[in-house]
Parts: C-alpha cells; structure tokens; sequence
C-alpha cells in the first residue's frame, strides 16, 4: 500500500525521485563541508571567506529542505541520514585540521563546479518527466553558479 | 610549528578538545536526522511533530556551530566533514523512508536521551580543565533536555 | 477598439488567457473553502489543520492575484465574481457545517489533486504560445504538490 | 446532539448568528467584488483606485474571518463556500470586463452604501440578544463608513 | 482624603468597580491555570495545546493589566495579591500534577464558558452606570468565547 | 447639491456631528497644550513627565484624525482651523512660559477631567442617533481616564 | 533670577530665538491647515492628495518639535498655545467646508511658498548670532521647498 | 508507572525538583506583587516606578516558565495553581490599597533581597545533583539581584 | 589565460552572454528615463505616477544587478559603463525639460513595449544553449509586462 | 510661460541649479562605474571590495535622487538621461572587462578625489546663491571624503 | 610619504585636524563620564537620570566615532587611546563612587556647557578652512545643547 | 552609612568586586584600543580588519557595562573615569598615528591573551566567593577567547 500518492506516473516519478534524492546528498554533504571550512580556514583573508563560506551553508540547507519536500511531495521518500551523505557523496571538499585561505578558495571553486555539472545532467533528465523538478533544478544550478563565479573571481591569478 | 594557539595548557586543551569534538559529531548528527524525520513523517500529528523537529535542527545546527568555534578557539581543529560524522554518530536514528509519527516521537527521545547522558559526562570531565567549555556544555544539556521532555511528554500515554 | 494591448499575438493570447482565467477561478474557489474548513473543523486535531487550512488560503489568494494580473498583462480581462467563481468552479469542497478533522484532510487532499491534475494540462498547453505564462503555473503547480502532500501524510493510515 | 456548544439561549444564538451569516456573505462577496474591480480597471486613476481597492479588500476579508468566528464562537455553523455567496450576495458590483475608472469609484460607493444599511438593521436587531455581536458590527460599520466616504469624496463633482 | 479621584458618581463607581475587581481575579486566576496546563499537559497533543494555552495566558494577562488600570482609571484600588486570587478565584482548573490532554481541553472549556458567564452579568450590570466599563468587559468576552470555541471545537466528539 | 452623502438620516447627523466637532476641538487644543507643555517644563522630574506629555499628544493627534474622518464619513465637513480651535477651545491649559513640573500635573489633570465630563455627555447624546459615533465616543473617553488617572496618581499628596 | 540658562550672549539669543518662535507657529499652524485640507478634500484626485497632505502635516509636526526644543535649548520659552497660533500664523489656508482638490494645490503651493519667504529671511538673519540654529532653519527650508515644488508641479498646467 | 521519564538519578531530581518548585513560587508571587504595585503606587515618582515594576513583573513571568520547564524536563510537575502559590509565597508584599512610591521601593528591595537569600541557598544545594539547574538559578539570582541595586539606589537617603 | 571560468561551452555561452549583455543595457538604460521621468514630470497626475516610475526604477535596478551577474557567472565579464550605456541603449524615453504627464505615460508604455519585444527574442534564443539563463529572462519578461500593463491600463481613454 | 516656479531670484537659480546639474552627473556616473567594478573585479580581496562598491552605488544613488529633486524644487529641470551622462561625465572609471582589485581601489580613489575637488568648487559658488543647496553640497562631499579615506587606506603600501 | 592623504591644503587640514582631535577627546570622555554616572548614581531620581545618561553616552560615542572618522578623512590620524584621553580631558566629571542624583544633574550641565563653550570656538575656526567639518561640528553643538538644556530643565529650582 | 548594601558578606564582596573592578577597566580600555585601531588601521585589508574590530568594541562596551551593573549590585561602586582607565589599563595596544593592518592583528591578538590570562585568574578567585560573579566572567572570557581566535587565524603565516 502506497503511503504518500504520488501526482506522476511511475517512470516519471522515478526520474523525478532520482534526481532529487542525488541533489539531496550535494546539498547536505555541500553544507557539511562548507562548515568545516568555515571552522578552520587560517590565513589573512580568514574573516572575509569565514563568512562567505556561510552563505554556501545556508544556501545548501536552503536547498536541501526545498529538494527533500519536492521529493517527499512526489511520492519519494528522501533519504538524508548521516550514513547516506557519507557513502554517496562525491564532491571534494577540504582535507582535515587547518586549511589555507588560498586552499579553501580552490577546494570550493572545484566542489561547486562538480555540483553544477550533475545538477546540469539533472536538468536535462527532468525536462520531459517533471517540469516543475527541472525548474527548481534551473533555479538550484543558478544560485550555485553565482557562488561559484565569487570564489573563482577571488581565486585569481592562480599560482 | 602551532597554527592556532591555545589559552589552554595541553592536558586541559585535550580534554576540552575531545568533549568538544564529540559534541560536534552529535549535534551534526542530531541535525541530520531530525531533518530526516521531519521530511518522512506520516500520520495524524504529522504537521505538529513536522514542526516540531525543525527546532531541533535549528537547535543542533547552532549548537554544531557554538561547539565547533570553542574548539577553534582552543587551538583544537573541529572535525565536521561527512565521513567523519557518519563514522562517529552513535544516537539511535529514523530507519530509511516514511516513518510513522509515534515512531518519530519514540526514537526523538531515544535520541535525546542518549545525547544527555554522554553531555553529563563531558559537563564532568570538563569542569577542572575549562570552565568555560563546562558552561557551554551546560547550556547545551539544558536545552536538550527539554527538548527531550517535550517528545516524552507526547509520547504518552506508552504503547 | 482594444482597452489594453497584448504583448502576444492573437492565438497565443487565448490560450494563456483560458489557462489563467481557469487558474483564476481554481484558486479563487480554493480559498473559499479553505476558509470554510478553517471555520467549521471540529475533532482532536482542530488547532493544527485550522492552522495549516490558513496556508493553503493565504496560498491560494496570492496565486489568484498573480494569474489575473498576468491575464491583465496579456490583454484579458480576468473574471473572478462570485457568480463566475460558483458557476465555474469544479474541485469538491467541504459539506455545509461543522466537518470533523479527518473529513477535512480528506476532501483537502482530493481538491488540490484535482487541481493539480488541470494545472499539468494547462503547463503543457502554455509551453509554446507563452512560456512566461508556463512558468508561473509551474510554480503554482510546485507549491500545490507541497501541500498536498503535507494533508497525504497527515491522512495516513488511511480508514 | 450539539457539536459546538453555545453560551447564549437559542433564540439570541438564532438572532445574532443570521446577523453574522448575512455579514459574512456580505464581507466575502465585497472581497470578491473588490479584487475583480482592482484587475479590471481602466482610466488615468488606475493605479490611485487599483490600491485604494486592496485596501477595501484587505478590511473585506479580515471581518469575514472574525465575523465567520464569531459565528462559530456561538455555536452557529458560518457558511462562505462560493455556491451560498453567489446565491445569497445582493449587493451591486462590476460588470465583466475592463472597468472605467469612474464607474468603478461609482459601484463602489453603492456597495458599501448597501452594506452599511444592512449593517445598521443588524446592529439594532442584535443590541438586546447579544452586544459582543453588536460591538463587531458596530465596528465593521465603522470601517465601511470610513471607505464609502473616501469614495465618495472622489466621486465629486458627479456627473 | 480621596488619594485618587473618580470621574463617576459613587454609585456608578462602586457598581464598575465591582465588576473591574472581579474581573481581576479571573483573568489572574486563568492565567496562573493556563501555565499550570502548559506546564504540566501530556498525551499525543501535547505540542499543539501546549501553544494554545500561552495564548490564553497571554490574553489572561493582557486583560488583567487592561482591566486593573480601568478601576485605577476610576480611583478604585485593584487587588491582585496572591492571597486574593487564591480566596476569590472560583473558576475550574487543573488538577496537581501532570494532566492528560483530553482533560486540559475539558477544564479549559469548563473555565472558559463559567467566565463567560460570570462576564456576561457583568456587561449587563455596567450598561448604565458606565458603558466605558462595559464596552470593556464586552471586549473580553468576545475574546473569551472565542478562545472556548476553539478548546470546544477541539473537544469532540465527546466521552 | 450634497458633497459627501450621508449614511444617517438629518437630524441624527446633525447629533453625532456636533459631538465630532466639539471633540476634535478639544483633541486639537489638548495636542497644542500637550506640547506646550512638553517644551516648557521645569524641575526634578522634567524628563518623566517630558515624556508622559508626548503619549498625550500622541493620543490627542491620533483620536483628532479619527474623529475628524468621522464626521466627513457622515457627511459633516469638519473644521480644525487654527482660529476654530482658538476660539472654541475651552480646557484649562499651561501659562506663558517656563511651567513648574507640579503645576504642569495639575493643569493636565484639570484638562483632561474636564475633556472626560464633556465627552460623557456626548456619549449619552449619541447613543440613539449614531451608535457607531458614540462606540468612537467611548474609546476615546477610556483612554483619556487612563491617561488623567496617571496623571493624578503623581499629583499625590496634594499640596 | 533665569529659568533655563542660556549658551549664547543676549542679543544672539535674542535673534535667534525671535526666528524660532516664528518658524514655531509656522510649523503648528501648518500642519493644522493641512489636516484641515486632508479631512476636507474633494474631487478625483482625493486619494492622492489626501496622502501627500499627510506627509505635509508629519514633517510640520516634527519641524515643530525640533525648533520648540532648540528654542527652549538657547533659554527662550517656546509658545505654540492655541491662542498665539491663532493670533500669529499668517500663511494662507482652506476656507471653512469641503473643498475641491485643485483648491487645495493651489493654497498648499500658496501657503509652502509665504512659509518659505519668511525662513529665508531668517536664515539671514541667524547666520551671525547662531549657526546652529542657522542650519536648522536651512534643513526646514530645503524640506518644504521639496514639498511646495511637488504640489506645484500637479498644479499644471494652471487654470 | 512514570509518566515523564527523568535524566537524574532519584536523589538529585528530588534536591533539584525542591528548589525549582520553589523559585517557581517566588516568581509567581513576585510577578503579582510587582503587578500590584505597578497598579496601586501613587506619589510624585508613579511614572518612573510603574515602568520599572513592569520590569520586574517581565523577569519574574519569564524566569517562572523557565524555572518551570525545567523541573518538567527532570520530570518533576511543576506546581503554579493559585492556591499554591497562596500558601507557600513568603516574600513581604504591597499591603492592599492604594501606595505610596517610596513604600513601594522599599518593599520591592525587601522582596527581592528575601528571594535573592533563598536562591543562594538554593544554588548551593544544586551544585552537585544538577549542574545544569544550578547554572538557571545563577542567572536568575544575577538578574534579580540588578533589579535589587536599582530599586536599592532609589531608595536613598533612607528615611 | 581565463580569467573567470564558464560552466558553459563556448558557444552556449557567446549566445547566453549576449543575450544578458543586452538586457543589462536595456535595464540600466530603463534605470536611467525611469528615473528621468520621476523627477521631470509635471500634470494632475504627479504624485501617482512619480511614485509608480520609481517601481520601475527600482525593478531596472534589481534586474541590471542580477543580469550582470549571471553574465560573471559564466565567465563573461558584463558591460554597464555610461559610453556603453548611451550608445547601445535603444528603448524610446523622454525628452528634455519638463513632461507632462500624459506623455511620461504614453512613453513608458513604449519603451516597456520595445524592452519586452527584445526579451521575447532572447528567451527564444537561449533555451537550448542556457535554460538557466532563460529562465531568468522569463522573469524579467514577466515583471516587465506586469508593469506595462499598469501603464497601458491608465493611459485609457487614449486621445 | 513657467513650467514650476522657483523661490530663487534668476541668478541665483541659475548658479545652484548649474551646480546641482553637474554634481547629478557626477552621481549617475560614479552610480554606473561603481556598479560596472563591483561586477568585474577580481583578485583575492573580491568579497570585500565588491561589497564595499555596493555602498559607494549606494550612496551615489540616493544622492543622486536628493540633488535631482532639489533642482526640480528651485523649478529647474534635472537631466539625467543616458546620452547626458555619457557626454558630459568626466571622472575616471574602470576599463572594460575583468579589472583587478588593486586596480580598482586605485580607480576608486582617483575618481572620488576628482569628484570632490569639483564639489569643493561648488561648495564656493553656492553659498552667497543658495545655502540650502550648499549645505546639501556639502553634505555630498562628506560622505564622499569618507569613502575615498576608505579606499585611500586599503591602497597602502602604494605600488 | 603620506600615508593618507587629504583633500585639504596643509593649512585647513592642520585647523580642522586640531578641531577634530579636540572634539574626539571631548566626546571619549563624556561617553566615560556619563556611564560612570549612570552606574554610581542614587537617589529617589536614579531611574530616570540613568536612562538619561546612556542616551549621553550612546550621543557622544557616535559623535567620537563621525569626528575620528572625518578626522581620517582629511587624513589626520585620530587618536583616542586611553593615555591620550586621560591626558587631555578637561571636562568636569563626577567624583569617584556614589553620587547624589543632584549632584548627577549638575556635573552633568557643567560638562556639557564647557564642551559647548569649546565647540563654539570651533565652528568659527573651521569656517573657512572646511565648511564640511565646521557643519559636523554645528551638529555636535547642536545635539549637545539640546541635551543640556534637558538637564538644566531638571536642575530648577537651584540650590 | 551604606550607600547600596551588600547581598554578600564582606570578604566575598570584596573580591568579587576587585574582580570586576579590574574587568571593568579591561573592558573599557579594550574598547577604546579597538577603535583606535579601527580608525587607524592601514592596508590591503582595511576594510575586513575595521569592521572586524567594531565587534570587539561592541562586545568590550556591552561587557563593561554588565561588569559595572554588577559590582554595583553587589555594593561595589564601579570606576571607570578616564583618569582610572589610563591608570590601571595594562593591555597592549596600537601606537599612535596609521597602524598597518598586519600590526593591528598582532596586537590585537596579543591584547586579547593578556585579557584571557587575567580573567581565567579572577574566574578561579570568585568561585567560591560568588558563582554568580564567576559565571559572569565565564561568559566574558568564552567570548574574548572566540575573538582572540578569529585574529590568530587570521594572523597565519606568521612573518
């Protein structure tokens, strides 16, 4: 028996699911590792990516409760658990103990850039199946493409 | 060579670390299944407990942060990266998919028990070597177990 | 001679005017009765439903402003009277007087299906003559499937 | 048996609670009126009558809310879904279709002239069976003088 | 010597007085009830009541400083001192200790509908010698009978 | 030829104008007084009362356009001309000049009285004629108690 | 023996507090001619006009207060009691009753333009003995030309 | 059969339920006397006086609900029924009728330097059963002894 | 050597790139006759339409920021300077001096009109190389025809 | 015939209103490269320079809108279209394309240092004319000499 | 070489440069003189002189910081250290520990006439050197009149 | 004679108040360092380092007042007069004239330690004196210590 019904046919639904689910886990992992930079970023430009940094966080929360309803509203149970983040999530993110400002800028730049290319498959694979998913997509990929040009922006010249 | 010095002598500063540092793996945690639980619940109190559960997040979350900072500021590198907390996170959580709301209920006072047991004794351990981190501690337990008293007090009367 | 101009040629101008003036007349009729369970729910759960039915009005009341104003933006003049509304308006609602909780999450969850299910129909026939108009019905849409969903979970497990 | 108690004798509960059945048509169907009058106009006062419109609508749907409660709050079972104001709301309103400025100035100082008179029967019919009852009306009155006038006042010179 | 004087003539201040300082007593007396409920309440309800209660309290409170600076207002010393309310309040409440939900709702609308009561002679009693007073004690009631609407509405189907 | 109609038969309007127009003199000339008072102010307590006078004014300014909009609701054009209030104005108000904190507590406790037993007779003039002019009446009366009965309280013991 | 001591030599005093007093009745009795205008308009500009002469009346009234307590701050008791405004204010306003909206332009650009004159003059006039209060009578200026330039400007092309 | 489970062992739940059920009467009792005199105090100070009680009464309420979620969380039941509150408040308090300002300081200072005596005992005995109930009666100690200072300086010269 | 990174490939991004490039122009230019307009205008209407003209500079403004940093974020660096502006900005915008404010409005239709056409062509043109950058488009089209509407609907009957 | 008039004798109209015509373009120009650099810096200090443009366009911008109005209130008619500002600006600004941080600090100051050299000369011109249009000169130049030490400090060690 | 440079020539930059630092003394050391009031006053006035005193002090922090920062501006370093302060303050103060509320009063008028006295010399030195600091400087004097006349008000009847 | 009395005996009083009498000066000479730094401070990072550095004053300036209210509520009159400060302040602070940024950070982590050493001291001397004093200084010291923090990491590498 159904729990929560779905408003899409099942192959749909499934795309839709897919899709959702794997933003969830950049979403929460992007959060995860966004604080963790913020906590230990050391250097000169420490208080000016201190808080950047917790924009990314608060965006990546933003949007993972937005994706995980989105979800939740097709039928699809999300799945967030701390073991789940941790065996799927797939973007690079800042080694242990203190980072360099310069480290954080590139380690960020490289995660978002990854985030962006899945989410633009996403985008691509919902079109037909579930306008309404592709346009939250469009507007996920959007924000973090800004994120990303700011620490790119910062990053330059590149040693 | 030091990268962020300590107020704190060493022993103090180790012991200080390691409350601090389990504090921020259970309140990570803590974050991440409460928002869990609030994406999958089902049945009747589901709007009350979905709501409900969104202060616990909001809770873990600002403290995850407060407790992080304290052991930056010890001189001591927090560890909040994804693998880390899904390796060290050891209060009972939701199973995987749409849970139902008594079960929610049960399993948030599992939860926050198990978190206030092992807080009293970091408020213990900690009380020689920092005061300060000890307060901290205190205010955490404080607000955890009222949060905790508020599940049980739903959670009645027991099946 | 025209009143106001349209920004679309004339075919595409029917065919977004039909969509909002149908959406119009759904979110109009929706807000009544979202009031009308607001004010007439009894049972255990009066509080936390009376509370939630607010959201859908407040909802349903932005989003009829919206659509009309983009009908007036294309040129047609948007009919929400309240003979139109009552001739027009075809998503079940609660019956005449006090309806107990679990009736009212019921016909809740059947209103806002219905209503989604047109709102598909009307995204896929906007999306060539006017995607502007499409893309504030797939919002619309998006924000109706939250709700819905919100009323399913809390309907379960169902009699 | 009864489902909402009342804590006046049945004759005042009968009196008072048509008294606020009629406002509530009254206050819904003016909503409604209002919002089709704030889309459809046209003329050079657009926008000054466009927001003076909001406001009349703004006022309209809160004293349905209190008055619909108040309703409830006496046992009585308020009634505002769209087929009962379409069949029972008499005041006059817009035409379909873009709305000259002027006439809408014109429609609108009628329908609040034809509410208010209905008002003040009510206030007296409810003065002896219930004055908490009378209060609200007395209240609504007030409010509704206080708009007729400004429409009114921009009526002048009439034609 | 008068210490502060009164706009009204004895009788008409003895009379408003009256009603002022009984009126004291049990919104002061409610309000203390509505915490211990707060307070003490379990059952699966738990949250929802739980919030609805402060909002009675805060009305309590709300009233009692209203209705104390009104007999201030007519030179006639309020008394609110705890051995006052204890001897004077009559209105029903919790018992010790922790409450079932379903009992909180019961003696909420019991409480609720006896001050009510009380209320309504009381507006009868003021008319003449000071409707100032009255229009005040009527103001109460309406909020009152609107507060024991939503714990009845909430309180079916009955035992 | 009528400017702004009137929602009252003649002579009711005739009443309830009259008693509008005495009292906006009265609101206008108490804000003047008020301020006068407020700059002119001195001795210990200046900064107290200081203040105090300026919810005085506040209360006078906002009951003055509420009454003024009143009586041009019901097709009275009010008049609150600099030489109107001058020549109608009748309370007792500041002397010239730099004012003693005890005389201004006096002066203003003689004000107000007199504003009060002024009003209480326009609130038993229009209770037939325009209850919704004497409800207007009966909060502004209330307040002003409110406001006299502080000020009386300070002006304790007498000399 | 001096009441409130002054920081200026007589003469300077003198002056400056002979352009504050004036600017003072200026003020008061501006901002009664605007409520005056803002109670009274008429015609179909009412509802805009009404606005603007509220922000007239709020800028009178704080401009009021400002020179009133720079007065009192150089040791000149201000007045602005009913009587001296009455007897002193000499800037043109509405006649007694309803007037139409193009009338209230005009006298509003009329009234703007005499209060201006009279403050350039005292701008001269104080720039010597005190300028502070030099730049406070520059800030009132600059403000009401603002103002006067708004009504002239609606008040074309001109009859 | 436990209805809300305690995280103390049974001693120390007990030594710190005690204390928590007593400061629970303090503020209860302190929020009715500081209301009392806040509506009875006359005399040349009353303004000043009124707002600062109002301080008081806004501690006293909040450290009550603290204080008594706090013996809830250690699943203890709160006891704050008028009768309760009655029998076991000791503080002195305003006699009945109306007072003088500087009796009201006086008794304020009494009250509180009799409930900062308790509370000093009370954190003591807490210490070791119950960090984190000892950790809320120091803040509430710390804040009502500033509110002891300011009463205490006004209290001076002492008759 | 890139100095920002795109996320897009070359030509995707030539075409999204010059589609913003444009709107930026056409925005910062709306900013500019927007606020022209707003200060040049003269007429009965004034107050309402300088108050509607800075909705649509502040709308330009909104649009140009966020236009340019879309550009930025896909590496394209985005052209706002005054030489840029004027000699690529081609939307119709008002003259010299003084406009009466029949023609401010009749102008902004035109240049809304001309803004709207231009973005329709974009929005075409952009949705297979970028539907992010699309999709930001369909927005701006969608504010922009809301506001020519409100233009259109008050520039009636036309001469 | 005179479109608005001025409350300045011609020659003084025509040396404010050159001066405040001039400091407009200044204001829109430094509005537009202020913007213009805030989308196209790069280097490690991007975050915090680009937030700190936001605040010189700002500043230009509300300055912008005060000189403009004050020209319109002394009746002449400000200029601020695209192709005035694009001629008649003079201050250096950005290159096109990416600019680097230091460069644009570099460009920052050189341009607020030309604009306040030429503000200082109007400040001259201005006085003897019109000292509300000076004061309001003056008043610009302050907050520009703010922002340019603000640049001017983070430019040191200079190259 | 300089490190900040100055918009001024060497010798208005020195005048205005010795105005500033003068002034930041003053300002630093009436914002501690003020809070050294406002803790160690007593008597029956405490209330109302310690709130008074922190709007002192909240005045002469943000004046300290507007004059350090215009001084920095010219290019003057500012110096406000502990040592300078100490060194250079000439005000009158409180003495050490408790003080009468009187006496409060009077040191207070003292202090404040004897910054007014220092400042006035100051507007006329920095008149021509820079109008824009001698117009800071005119609001300093004014906003500290103001706040002696409020003192002195409080300070009648003398001694 | 007592001024303020005690709430605790005598050698209690006297270390808790000679603890915060030396916070006290801590804490004010901290706040005036800090802004000395943030007025002087030179260098690429200017901008981040000068808001930076308004936090510390904030936080210095709200702690010396807490720390002086409660030495006063104890009986303690707090000192803070300039002559005090510059006598017994013993932190490191910036030199006189243009600090570089790099410099800034160095002694303002330096100044921050000093401050941390010597408050850990005073929290081990009140513990058993006074636990609500000692809670105090906790507070202080948790705070000062995440400021220390945030410079060190900034303050990486170290030259």
């Amino acid at each position: 028996m159904t729990v929560v019904k779905s408003t899409l046919p099942d192959d749909a639904r499934r795309i839709a699911g897919d899709a959702l689910q794997d933003t969830l886990v950049d979403m929460l992992g992007l959060s995860l590792i966004g604080k963790q930079a913020h906590w230990n970023i050391v250097g000169p430009r420490f208080r000016s990516i201190h808080l950047q940094l917790d924009e990314v966080v608060s965006t990546a929360r933003g949007f993972a409760d937005t994706v995980a309803e989105r979800a939740a509203a097709l039928g699809v149970a999300p799945d967030g658990r701390p073991e789940t983040v941790a065996a799927r999530f797939q973007l690079p993110g800042p080694k242990e103990g203190w980072v360099r400002d310069t480290d954080v800028v590139q380690v960020m730049v490289e995660a978002l850039e990854e985030a962006i290319r899945r989410l633009r498959e996403r985008i691509e694979a919902t079109e037909k199946p579930d306008p309404v998913t592709q346009d939250l997509l469009i507007a996920v990929t959007g924000e973090l493409e800004k994120q990303r040009w700011m620490f790119d922006a910062e990053n330059w010249p590149r040693d």
